[in-house]
């Protein structure tokens, strides 16, 4: 006899079905009479508890077992006893309950309902409620989809660097990275901060995206991915944004920017289906529990061809809706939330690829277009959540990217590597970013990017 | 037709002999005399290139494309022929060349050798080798292989916090996170920098591992692992330390030390395995050119069960072995990489699981021993490399971790919910972290860790 997972018990139960197994596990409710007890029993494997019979004429500490606190731990011997009529397909009649770990009756997870905002809080014991369980459950598969379907594709993972000198190509505020003792500071002679003394010899900070290292890897390789830690030092408090959060960036040579469209769509499809398949009971729980259309959304979801738009069009549809918008609308805007809620939940009622997007309002390294007014650009916009992928066909003219280099104030000293790219080999190359908590909110309904993230870093805070 | 990539022509050459192909690719050698030219062609999908033949009086560019700088980026239209006879499989018969973009002829990587350290300075066209082609090629398939062990063992992957509040927990220096204007710090009534004015309202770092964090998964899902980077602010310049690397950290609840050892063992078994599987051209480019002993060193290891004895043993051993080492072997020292790679390398010639340190040269989180003298940690040495892999049974009786956490000068307010996770369902658990790089240089035969990095990170380097 060895110790078994309750994972294995509902998933082979035929293998067990009267045998003498031993399981270890939390409890999560425990009651008893006179005669009986009844403890749920969770081991972690599992979305899903296992009920024991506890008998008083056999289990000699009865009286101690069934006043145990929620959450002690304890390992049960038992039979495994199909129940074929009953909710639950099978029970364990305990033979001997040996107690582990009495749990502190204080326990703060108790059976009643806690606000999101409580739970996080306490962000080291919420994974063992069913909601969050499930979450990082999910959270976990997702992560494995996509290397899975990256891998069996042949694109290779680089991890490129997190601590960075080069500024931050315009996406957003950075931290700065730093061993220099801030009490006591090395100054230069006109009384700066003399970086040099830093260990980096030189300012670094966090970086804001993998592309441009995975841009050299692509040129390598052929298709490569990155899927790392990245960061914004913004003063943000919404749900959706977080100052440490994990981004998917493939970048693919010899690939324009509807290769990039269909590789990004293919990946969604894959992810969705993964998830349908080995989290079941998890998307059931969140259907019932936080978002009652995620099934059947993630099902249809799965099998939808996704819209393509460029951003002229999708102006004259928001144009043409007569909807009122709080941001009115005209060709040269930055989309905001509620247009790109209207186009794809209203218009559209899937997921949309808005494509070519004015030049002015997107990254220096997108291609330019024809007409010299957009760019070679591409937004994924789904169903509550708005952007979840933005992408582009990158920029292989040197010539061309060095203007637009100078147009965005960049140093091309910073970049000089960055311009031999295209120096050495330029060809047509593109990739986009998945930011990955959007799509785990996305695939699980959860509506704050707190309640997808383990230990979540927001403006003040870093807990845990 | 479509394009084809070249791994998919020597995969499935009989799918496409005799048919016409279209390939993208870079040109990596070319010559060309009155009659004929040849290419050879890389595309990034596979290590080897494919050759092309170019007939003068089939191609109306000839003199233009036999002239081409290494590096240029063309497109070949042509015919696959089988050459059983040949060195190669199979060779292309162009009809066509497309020229793509003309590289500078001053390409850095012309087919001389190069140093490692030349090579370090140009990262970004590094990859374009086939040393760091083979190197990172198989990095990507090694973190892959590492997924995929722990998701088939239903590990849940969760992403630790890289901005962390609390401090080394003794394992080494860190950087400070920060968004303060260090030309103009706000500072309290005593004249100390006010961190309360920082982004998250206080001292952040980055962090040195993810093991606190991932045991408070593990007393949630039972089985966890956390893949993710880690970071030391320390001045060293040795072959084997950078400042930014990636941790591979498993952790398990009901899992004792033997059960920790169990893992790591299946572990690096089912990685050898896999990157032979997978890389076999890589493997044998790096054993002709790298590494004399890789491919036979990496087959045993797969197939060896590796050697376990405790720390008193392993110092008994290198006593008796009457070798002299520079740093003189008693009980109670913390043994050095010479004596670490004496035990795998002559002692045992075959990685060796060591347990049962001193306490006193050990973390505070690992199990006091009975003997209130060791504690129930476990370093996995290997050849070559030495320590590959640290691990413990972890403290989880609160009221001894409270005392150890005393006598480490820790502070209980910043460990509090680490301290909970024993108050609320104490139990067995152990896990272990791998230095991901360390592995890398062991299954690639490289020597020095720079270059097993995309962009490496070390004192004073942060270039790219």
């Amino acid at each position: 006899m060895h110790t078994v997972r309750i994972k294995d018990l509902y998933e082979n139960l035929h293998l067990f079905d009267n045998q003498e197994v031993e399981i270890n596990g939390w409890i999560r409710t425990v009651r008893g009479s006179k005669k009986f007890g009844f403890i749920e029993l969770n081991d972690g494997s599992f979305l899903k508890n296992v009920q024991i019979v506890l008998d008083r004429s056999v289990i000699g500490n009865y009286d101690e077992v069934v006043k145990l606190p929620i959450s002690s731990t304890i390992k049960i011997v038992g039979i495994v006893v199909s129940t074929p009529d009953a909710k639950q397909a099978f029970e364990i009649q305990a033979q001997r309950v040996i107690l582990e770990g009495t749990s502190n009756s204080e326990y703060p997870l108790q059976k009643k309902k806690h606000s999101y905002e409580y739970l996080r809080t306490i962000a080291h014991l919420r994974p063992r409620t069913s909601t969050y369980y499930s979450v990082f459950r999910i959270r976990s598969l997702v992560s494995y989809a996509i290397h899975r379907f990256f891998q069996e594709r042949d694109f290779v993972y680089v991890h490129t660097p997190l601590i960075t000198s080069s500024d931050s190509e315009g996406a957003g505020e950075m931290f700065r990275v730093t061993t220099l003792d801030l009490n006591n500071l090395p100054k230069t002679e006109t009384g700066e901060v003399d970086n040099s003394e830093d260990f980096f010899r030189r300012q670094t900070n966090l970086t804001v995206s993998g592309q441009l290292p995975a841009e050299a890897f692509a040129l390598a390789f052929g298709n490569t991915y990155t899927f790392g830690p990245t960061f914004r030092a913004e003063n943000s408090h919404t749900a959706r944004h977080a100052s440490e959060f994990w981004m998917i960036e493939p970048e693919m040579a010899f690939a324009d920017l509807t290769d990039s469209m269909d590789i990004a769509e293919a990946l969604l499809h894959y992810v969705i289906e993964y998830v349908l398949e080995k989290a079941p009971e998890e998307l059931e729980f969140l259907t019932q529990n936080i978002d009652q259309g995620l099934l059947t959304r993630l099902r249809e979801t799965a099998k939808t061809s996704f819209a393509r738009v460029t951003y002229s069009e999708a102006i004259e549809l928001l144009q043409k809706s007569n909807h009122t918008f709080d941001y009115p609308v005209t060709w040269g805007i930055d989309l905001q939330t509620e247009h790109e809620r209207y186009i794809c939940e209203e218009i559209f009622d899937r997921p949309v690829f808005i494509t070519d997007y004015p030049e002015k309002i997107k990254a220096f390294y997108m291609r330019q277009n024809e007409d010299k007014e957009t760019v070679a650009a591409m937004d994924l916009l789904v169903p509550r959540i708005g952007e979840l992928i933005g992408g582009s066909q990158r920029e292989e003219r040197k010539d061309v990217l060095a203007t637009r280099m100078a147009e965005f104030g960049l140093t091309v000293d910073d970049y000089e590597w960055y311009l031999e790219l295209r120096e050495y080999g330029e060809t047509v190359h593109s990739g986009f970013g998945i930011g990955f908590e959007r799509l785990i909110m996305y695939v699980t309904g959860m509506e704050n990017i707190r309640d997808v993230i383990s230990f979540p870093r927001t403006p003040g805070n870093a807990d845990f």
